[in-house]
């Protein structure tokens, strides 16, 4: 027989070596529009993170895109937004995966929302739709930025998936959590917070199975419905870590990034990525399919080793 | 505690699936010399195999490189060659990794020997010598080859760690082995059978632990000597497996392709190889140093678990 310890051991010696080898502790910078062949090589063939500068400088979104701008283009426009009670859309509350409510309101109503800082909210009002909302609800907004990234698209092979347009304050906060995406993520007002772990931080970070719930907000009242779905979702919080009940996260070394305006960070597919954000940010970002290859098997060997060693009852240490 | 049963069995899933995903049963051709960016992409990064035609025709040497050409041009040209009494070097026999015996030997001697294939013969003469000889035994020649392959070059961003020139008969074999380099095989003449295993097959291919030893050769007469040295190497033969003792072998799966002349097999770094050749065959490769990145520390972390499963002494099933 092998000890869990063994196995947790062995993966958290695979950590450190890609800790060692080529995921560094800061995120590389990468000044002006890349080659393909040297953003593959350098960054997405490594399955690692770089922000990349002056490439979209020339936006007009970067000038344009004030508040006033966005209420005289497209103040009376109806478009989706996630509303939670607590900033939290796609998080773990109430022991359940809250779903926000999702509402359709006018651009005017949500920038009123965003700006109105000074008083009390029982809600907080989010525009992050991920299906592409840029090209469906705002066709207009799109001249001001770029349908697909060319040297990207290049790089990749292929047009994006989905183009997201996202618009917020700081209460809004994204939870720990991956995607099977690479992500262009570009900040054109604002500043967006990222805290990042690798893939091969697994080990450290738990999953649970979850309930899926989903907010209602009818008349300034808050309702939580449970649903009959489930998901696995990261039960911590980098936030606030509960160590107690998942004292193997204290082993999970964030790497922590600033985008700000003009700026793009290269997520890479599969890193767990925490998101916050400053009052009145708006981004876009670019989801391009990622190739199921090297970098995919190489989690699943991980999360279903991982899986196994939280499916057991044996107790091992987590000393560094 | 997990059984070591449990372990395999999350590997062996792991190695099915990228047979599923991404690596094919067979190695897919390309016609002509890639672009870098799609050479990088659909293959390097994968790290999974190809093999390029119609990239070297206009080699002279295609042409030019028959037995009496090489004769005239070089034939009282001392080079280094290997020298075993069963086609192997750097293999196991007589329970130890055998270096072959090395001597210097003219062209001339080293063809006689290589054309002369209808008498008995008490040792094998192979020109393997893997210190870029090519570049440093045969300057002659390289003007008929390429000191580079340029779109490789581009590809990894850096310039070819070794060029090597390989000559001989069928006689001469290589073990089953890994290498830490990209390599792009070149075929000039005859013809050369690879026997490939993806780095995920590694829970099926076992290492022991050898003792290293050297043939020497000396009148006609064979001596094995012993060295304090040792070296991890793999027990079985593809061509005739010990599946008695190594059952977990039957699960390997070999992908096999033949490489003849003007033909190119990019062999990825990390890839199980074994190769076999024709009489007459004559090649060049370029070793390209492997970055240490995604596809290191996913095999040191296979590498890691195979090695906590074969140190252990429980049984279990390797039925598929």
């Amino acid at each position: 027989m092998l000890g869990c310890g063994q196995v947790f051991k062995t993966m958290a010696e695979n950590a450190q070596e890609v800790r060692e080898l080529y995921v560094m502790d800061n995120i590389p910078n990468v000044d002006g529009i890349p080659s393909p062949l040297n953003f593959h090589r350098d960054f997405v063939a490594k399955n690692i993170p770089c922000i990349f500068t002056n490439c979209i400088n020339a936006w007009p979104a970067i000038k344009k895109w004030s508040v006033d701008y966005l209420r005289h283009t497209i103040g009376n426009k109806l478009v989706s937004v996630a509303v939670t009670p607590n900033g939290y859309s796609d998080a773990i509350a109430n022991n359940m995966f809250m779903l926000p409510h999702e509402v359709k309101m006018s651009v005017d109503e949500v920038l009123s929302h965003m700006c109105n800082l000074d008083t009390e909210h029982d809600a907080v009002y989010y525009i992050q739709k991920q299906n592409s909302n840029l090209l469906t609800e705002f066709p207009e907004l799109v001249e001001d930025v770029a349908e697909h990234l060319a040297w990207a698209t290049d790089t990749f092979g292929k047009h994006p998936d989905a183009v997201n347009f996202w618009m917020g304050n700081s209460a809004a906060v994204t939870s720990l959590h991956k995607d099977h995406y690479e992500n262009l993520y570009c900040v054109i007002r604002g500043k967006k917070t990222f805290t990042l772990y690798p893939p091969t931080d697994r080990p450290y970070i738990p999953y649970k199975q979850y309930r899926v719930g989903k907010y209602t907000y009818n008349k300034s009242k808050w309702e939580v419905v449970g649903t009959d779905d489930s998901i696995p979702w990261i039960p911590v919080d980098p936030l606030k870590p509960d160590f107690g009940t998942y004292p193997q996260f204290k082993l999970a070394k964030p790497i922590t990034c600033e985008i700000k305006p003009g700026e793009i960070l290269y997520l890479p597919a599969l890193w767990f990525h925490h998101v916050q954000q400053s009052d009145e940010t708006i981004a876009v970002n670019y989801w391009y399919d990622m190739d199921f290859d090297m970098k995919f098997t190489y989690y699943q060997l991980m999360n279903n080793l991982a899986t196994l060693l939280e499916g057991s009852s044996a107790e091992y240490s987590f000393d560094d």
